[in-house]
């Protein structure tokens, strides 16, 4: 299942989409139950596909089997008194998750990114964070505040906490991800470092583009096979396949549990391969009017068109 | 006014603090707004001055000033069919402000810690983060997880935000901050520096004590002045006065907001003196039992007990 964030008429909800069909879950389930004489379909819909996606995530597998009958119910039967079903072009999506407890990012995880940036292979994940206010959706463009010139793209592979955890082993650490997303980890560099850390680069407002949507894991099983592909304005700038990170998902898993207590809705972007604008030479920083696409296979594509912030 | 999250019979509110007597914010002004015959109390209680510290701090000044309103009539009139008052003793007190949006940590912003650590002083603040899993009360103990032998303290003055902003001037940045509270920047050194990035050493479950309660800032308008110690089992080993900050809470609020938009809710930390384990010789860290205790003028004491966690 595609699941999404989407705005329609100024309310934010959760939706499963399905070619150019967004199925609104939530009211999906309530008008299923409501046609199976339920007679708190409300409640029961909200217990258990609520409409908002930390609070669906939460209700792990077993909500995820109600959106599902829902989905189905909802593509056969589109006569309820409300609208279950729009057209995509009816409606904003947004990032999926948008308001996650956690975004972890890893750094140096691609071994061809690391060499280009002269380093060695680490024996520890590089982690460090972003916050919420970074979040964006595939048809939003990335603002560029005139705080910096140095603005670059990092393409992520992303993935979705689904289920509470600490100490996950590394077998079973794929049963606590709810799906995956494309993300770019778009970094101010300079801000990146002028300080030992990292994160005044990486928290700017709007600086982590995420979508188009968020591929349920148990549509996507193998995570460690996928190409991925950055491009500016249709020039390939990076190019890798998640085979090639140093720690994989089911290992980040493992790892960060044993650092912090995981919770659906928590966001770990896994690292960018190399071709970042700061190790070309010269160095043409992203600019206003720019068009970053990335790709990943068996996942989406996420294009987000840059956009210089004035006045501010 | 100090402000406090409470938990009394599993249910988790706000309150005031007033010597030991613990007013439910919430509970008051509805009982007060019933008591004037108005006629939706309860929605308009929940809207104004809502029984979570985040929703609560939403609110701003307006809110703040109905709920002084409501201390004076609780404290006057405990006589409601809910209990609006309770002894501190009845009561669990907890992190003031349980589920921030952001938690950013500020490193090196003491002249003699910088010269400890054989650093430079700094032309632009060092930032890093901490996510919510960090946070405990005053009454908690520190979790001392079997991952790491080496466990430090950092004292450290926390801020919090009560008005959404960005690009907030330092002549403005003070009307930005809703309180302050003590905190602990518990660090586990050797993840803190096994990698480029501090972050797994840094938002480890529990690692971040705060507290007593939130002193709201119209009864504390100089933060620059207040003297801070830190003792563990009472021999003093950090000491030193907010006077020394190299970045003021002025001038982190107003870079911060240049960076990202400040939220309601938001902690800041604002950095530790010497005197930490980590620059001791020998270097005796913490320990199952220890008694960290912070005490900062003006805002109060927090002490916490370390506990090793066995068996995960």
């Amino acid at each position: 299942m595609k699941l999404v964030t989407f705005t329609h008429n100024g309310v934010t909800r959760i939706a499963a989409l399905e070619g150019e069909k967004v199925v609104d879950l939530n009211a999906a389930y309530k008008a299923k139950l409501a046609s199976e004489g339920k007679i708190r379909a409300a409640q029961i819909a909200e217990a258990y596909v609520p409409a908002d996606m930390t609070g669906f995530l939460q209700g792990g597998a077993e909500s995820l089997s109600y959106a599902k009958e829902a989905v189905a119910y909802a593509l056969g039967n589109n006569e309820s008194d409300v609208p279950l079903v729009f057209e995509k072009s009816q409606v904003k999506i947004g990032a999926p998750v948008p308001n996650p407890g956690k975004i972890f990012a890893v750094g140096h995880n691609y071994r061809e990114h690391i060499l280009e940036m002269g380093r060695e292979l680490p024996s520890h994940p590089v982690v460090f964070a972003k916050f919420a206010n970074t979040l964006i959706g595939p048809q939003d463009d990335i603002p560029f505040y005139p705080i910096s010139e140095q603005l670059d793209y990092e393409a992520e592979f992303a993935f979705v906490i689904g289920k509470k955890g600490k100490n996950i082993s590394e077998e079973d650490a794929l049963d606590y991800v709810a799906g995956y997303a494309v993300a770019n980890d778009v970094t101010y560099r300079d801000f990146q470092r002028r300080t030992l850390q990292w994160l005044q680069g990486k928290t700017v407002d709007g600086s982590l583009p995420m979508g188009p949507w968020m591929v349920t894991s148990d549509e996507l099983t193998d995570p460690q096979s996928l190409e991925m592909v950055l491009t500016v304005n249709g020039e390939e700038r990076q190019r890798t396949n998640t085979a090639n990170q140093v720690f994989t998902v089911k290992k980040l898993v493992s790892f960060l549990s044993t650092i912090a207590t995981l919770e659906p809705g928590d966001i770990v972007i896994t690292g960018t391969p190399g071709g970042v604008i700061q190790a070309m030479d010269p160095q043409v920083w992203l600019k206003d009017g720019d068009v970053v696409r990335i790709e990943i296979e068996k996942v989406g594509v996420l294009e987000n068109k840059v956009r210089a912030v004035k006045g501010e």
